[in-house]
């Protein structure tokens, strides 16, 4: 009686006398790989009546060689700097790269996943938008044989390849300076709600009071301001009713409005004000106060990514696992915090 | 005897007592199109033996309902802008719009023209590196069929709708204003030699020292200092050399290298020193002093940009003619000119 299990590219391998990456980029007519060997492939292929072992995988025989990205929005310097990362790799390997943004809407993701489907690219490199919080429509474009690795922003629950940096350590970095320079009612303005990378920089922030034993103080803690909103009137209510005395933003644009904000108050930006934001744009060495922040580093984010999916697409899939990879992120001292 | 001339969409159209614009997107299998016209527009177009007047236009018989984008470098945010602009107009007529980059390189603005076409985007839109100075590769994709149209670095040779900023205008407003201010040895620090707007910004820079009789010196345009290039030596010597009170800088990154140069001199920038830019980046407001510029209206020129090239997707060839549009500029009056 026949074995029940269908022949593998390992069995197919063995036969071969040749190593099971090379088997399976010859299935998909990879261009490193000779006409002669991809012949005895096919032939021995039939021969075991191997089976790929989805119809995804069919339809990549024929490589586009074309890598997607999605990304929140391009206009954010973080996000630029993580493309030209991922051209780095994907060129030297012979990969184009088109781009979508999401604009941080759901739907857009939805459709910009689907475009980038039925334009055959080879993957994709998602960053999740601040509305995404249930992952099925990742799943299904997964389970249909695209792969996908997430970076920056991404999803536990998703089985990928993930890039990240540490957000946790970042946050408890950037606390931990205002603490050592003495600033005591350090007030923090939280991310979109949802995103891991908010949660991870809030136990940042969290783990670094506790463990210099200043207070925990929810009314310290300003959900909904974040990018482009305007912060205003929240940074005037907490140095004038809860007597903050800094600022951890979650991203540099909010750090750069609570600046501009506490000057307004009558403040002293840093002597009896300071302020800290997270991800060193362009901006944050030109403004006056130049603005302490925390650097993540894009460039190698997207390398890693690029990296991480090309491997992906150019291994045996029964020989790939996915990896998570965490980046270190760090502190970046100016004007802001300089007591 | 029958006519040699062979039967048109406005033949259909007359017909048929419809738009030729109607017929056009019958043919084309538009979704706004009912089942019922397009039955009826096949039917005449067999009668009349309607044939569409390229091998490229049948292809595009199935439309994949993307467009296309090439930009220099995406982490422009000017260039970001216009690709929202794209976006705005190509969302709400139901195209997707995928973006690619050329980092500067004509090789790479091949490459990314080559993966459009295969991709099938309907049409591209294009701004030129600054390597590209002949445009044989254009003109090939449009011969093959492929629509583009080209915004903001355009090339006159070129068979396509183009849409610019009145470049000239806005470096003579410029200009002008420092003029105005009083400033008397104006220096001017040129783009990349070759693309159109730089000379078009040198043009309009010129113009107003000679309207307003002020000598036009050589020895104050200096080449090759623009975007990332690190121009300080060169402001120290058109201060401590030639004398130079102010500068027209190509682009705000260098404008802002200027102010810090200038500074660093010795210099009180606006008192004893003029700097005003061009392009309103972000960063321009927020650093000390804030910079003088000039607004390209970015998200109007992607809007722009779309509209045409949607229209020549949508409308009959015959019908279509390629457009011209000229944006005007704004001068945006801040510190560093405040003299």
């Amino acid at each position: 009686m026949m074995s029940k299990r269908s022949a593998t590219i390992k069995d197919i391998a063995s036969e071969l006398g040749i190593s099971p990456s090379t088997v399976s980029r010859a299935l998909k007519d990879h261009f490193e790989i000779s006409e002669a060997t991809k012949k005895a492939v096919r032939e021995v292929a039939e021969k075991l009546n191997y089976q790929p072992n989805s119809l995804a995988l069919s339809l990549r025989y024929s490589k586009s060689y074309t890598l997607g990205v999605i990304v929140p929005e391009i206009v954010h310097f973080y996000f630029s700097t993580i493309i030209s990362g991922i051209e780095d790799v994907a060129q030297s390997k012979g990969y184009n790269v088109i781009i979508t943004q999401s604009n941080e809407s759901l739907d857009r993701e939805k459709i910009n996943l689907q475009t980038l489907f039925n334009h055959r690219v080879d993957g994709v490199l998602l960053s999740i938008s601040k509305e995404t919080t249930s992952y099925e429509h990742l799943e299904n474009f997964i389970e249909k044989g695209l792969p996908v690795v997430l970076f920056d922003r991404v999803a536990d629950d998703v089985k990928s390849s993930k890039v990240t940096v540490d957000d946790a350590m970042g946050a408890y970095d950037a606390t931990t300076h205002l603490i050592k320079k003495g600033y005591k009612r350090i007030a923090h303005f939280e991310g979109p709600t949802g995103l891991n990378i908010t949660k991870e920089r809030f136990n940042g922030y969290k783990k670094a009071l506790e463990e210099n034993k200043l207070p925990f103080n929810p009314e310290l803690v300003i959900k909904g301001c974040y990018s482009k909103t305007d912060s205003r009137k929240e940074v005037f209510e907490l140095i004038k009713k809860k007597n903050a005395d800094a600022i951890f933003a979650f991203d540099d644009l909010v750090a750069l409005e609570a600046v501009k904000a506490a000057k307004e108050y009558g403040k002293n930006v840093p002597i009896d004000f300071g302020v800290i934001g997270f991800c060193n744009w362009q901006f944050t060495e030109m403004t006056s106060p130049s603005i302490s922040t925390i650097d993540q580093p894009g460039f190698e984010m997207g390398r890693k990514a690029a990296e991480l999916l090309i491997d992906q697409l150019e291994v045996d899939e029964d020989g790939f696992t996915h990896k998570s990879i965490t980046l270190p992120t760090q502190l970046i001292v100016r004007e802001s915090t300089r007591k």
